[in-house]
């Protein structure tokens, strides 16, 4: 067939490449059936509060019906929980459609985009769907004592200029699993322009549960060019209901809300969101238990010669110091899945989520 | 506060305006309790089919893992259920979001946009938010037999130039509610040239239940750069849980798949649409419902002197032949709550949805 639509697209289009969202589930659930072992999507095996369930079950009796356009119930919960106003607030299909709609509505082929190699994939797909320069700037050395791999944020501020109007970090990142310190952030922040909005991506925030630790959020009065973005998919378990959020100046939020599509969060969705940040005793349980679990699992996997970088998310990326190939296709054919880290430049390891106690003997189990 | 976001947006996000979802239903629900007549948004009274609720419910336990990014079952029933091949579907968060992301990828300030004047409102925005040169074609007069202010497809043709990528069509078209024959599409389509995509938006389409009639879909195998979007928000009455889809070259297709957010439909919105079109005798029961309510409001608002134009699909256009504001203050004062549609440029017009007898009752009781 002579029709081709590929070079109808838009130049940034054309060369735009899409997310990879990992091994084909469902079938692999067929052939493994209860044996499969999920551990490459950092889910949360505890589910969400059963709250949030019975909250989206009693939703779903007005599905005929249009969602709240302007998640007037979230945001006035959320708002309440982060002390923020709530038109600050921006709600996404999960973050991922508002990482990509920050890029479309303030990156252009004038206006770059920076962010760190390892960083968190949607960041260099956010901007080259926009045509905007990216810079990617080189990680930490894998030797560095707190954050092997993790953001530079001395040679991001270093390689700010003019032209650029976004910057995407991850605290903590995936897949790398390293974290800053809000004095970091707070020195990177007194280094950018206010012309440049500062994204921090806070999907695993939740799981950041250290002494000194303190969101981006605390910072946000003083620099109205941060934004931060948020997720239920993690921490709150409802990875398969799609609900994220950010958190910015109102003018930010403002231009976002032109992008947004008004319905874009639905209705059982938004049901089960509230519930989910109610129910903080357990949020509180599902936190100790992916810590406890996290430790155990890091210590087992160092009993057996396997070295995992530090975590404060509910995932370990293991380092074999080799190619990892071989490691994830032998899992991979026993039932285990974890994320193979190619794509990011990282072949030499594989990403492990903390599973259930059973997921992750089975992980232990299946290692060669 | 001096910070503004606005200067650093895009230019093209600069000039767009949101999409306006119309009256703040919750708070109205909190006004009115039950005697809220909501009119306003085309939502199907008769709900979806208690099996799609069902098969959202139960799909709602596995709320912690993501959702399958393929939409791999319902892919397989939609390709069944239109005869076309599964890599010529794409999945949207609503069809809303098909329509934003057709323009992102195709249309552009080097790439014009067609549209027709009282086309669907997110056509012009979908546009906009590309930076793409747009052109508004006048629709037919008010006085055309059978389409009054219908889109000219005649007018359309003459329009066509060397950089237009893209044109919306709507049929049936929302908000006036008229419609073309196919025979009429496919003259047009011989007019377009194949780099030219053109969008047929069917999301009333199933409504259309008349003689001679059928959907663009036939048309796709002569037609390659057709597209024909569709819709769970209408006749499938899952409006509430975000499901649109479109049929495409598969080259069309391949482009959008690179745009997509891997995980834009929720896991439970998969299973209900799945559970929804499997239930054909439901959907028959829906239209057939649907056709006689519109029939028996149609015929009770001309008894009261208010004209209506043709309808196709479940709602309405009001004709008031003057100011329509009034009117529409006077019913939503009442809590009867039908759409001004001064937005559209036809200040003279609501739009009335076609509720249940009870609520079609409670409008005509509180006109004046």
């Amino acid at each position: 067939m002579s029709f081709d639509a590929e070079r109808l697209a838009q130049p940034a289009i054309r060369a735009l490449r899409a997310y990879d969202p990992g091994h084909d589930l469902p079938t692999l659930r067929t052939r493994f059936g209860a044996v499969l072992a999920e551990l490459g999507s950092n889910e949360n095996p505890s589910g969400p509060s059963p709250k949030a369930l019975a909250a989206a079950r009693e939703a779903l009796a007005d599905s005929h019906r249009y969602p709240d356009p302007r998640c007037g119930r979230l945001r006035d919960v959320l708002s309440n929980h982060h002390g923020v106003s709530p038109d600050q607030l921006v709600f996404g299909n999960g973050s991922h459609e508002l990482l990509m709609q920050l890029a479309q509505a303030f990156a252009g082929p004038d206006a770059a985009v920076m962010h760190s190699q390892y960083g968190f994939a949607v960041f260099a797909i956010a901007a080259a769907a926009s045509g905007a320069p990216t810079i990617c700037v080189p990680a930490l050395p894998r030797e560095h004592p707190s954050a092997p791999w993790g953001h530079d944020l001395d040679a991001m501020a270093a390689a700010l200029r003019d032209d650029m109007r976004l910057v995407y970090l991850a605290n903590p990142n995936n897949p790398t699993g390293t974290w800053f310190s809000p004095d970091a952030l707070h020195a990177f922040l007194k280094k950018v322009p206010d012309d440049t909005l500062v994204v921090v991506d806070e999907a695993y925030g939740e799981f950041m549960q250290v002494a000194g630790h303190a969101s981006a959020l605390s910072l946000m009065a003083a620099h109205p060019n941060l934004v931060v973005t948020r997720t239920f998919s993690k921490a709150y378990a409802l990875a398969g209901m799609r609900v994220g959020y950010l958190v910015a100046h109102p003018s930010v939020a403002a231009v976002l809300e032109r992008l947004r599509e008004s319905f874009n969060l639905g209705l059982a969705t938004q049901a089960a969101a509230v519930a989910a940040l109610a129910d903080s005793v357990y949020l509180h349980l599902t936190l100790t238990r992916n810590a406890e679990e996290r430790a155990w699992l890091a210590a087992e996997l160092a009993e057996r010669g396997h070295r995992t970088l530090p975590s404060l998310t509910n995932f370990l990326l293991l380092d074999t110091g080799e190619d990892a190939a071989p490691l994830e296709r032998h899992l991979f054919d026993r039932g285990v899945i974890v994320r193979p880290m190619g794509g990011y430049g990282l072949p030499q390891t594989v990403r492990i989520s903390v599973g259930s106690r059973a997921e992750n003997r089975r992980l232990l189990e299946a290692l060669p």
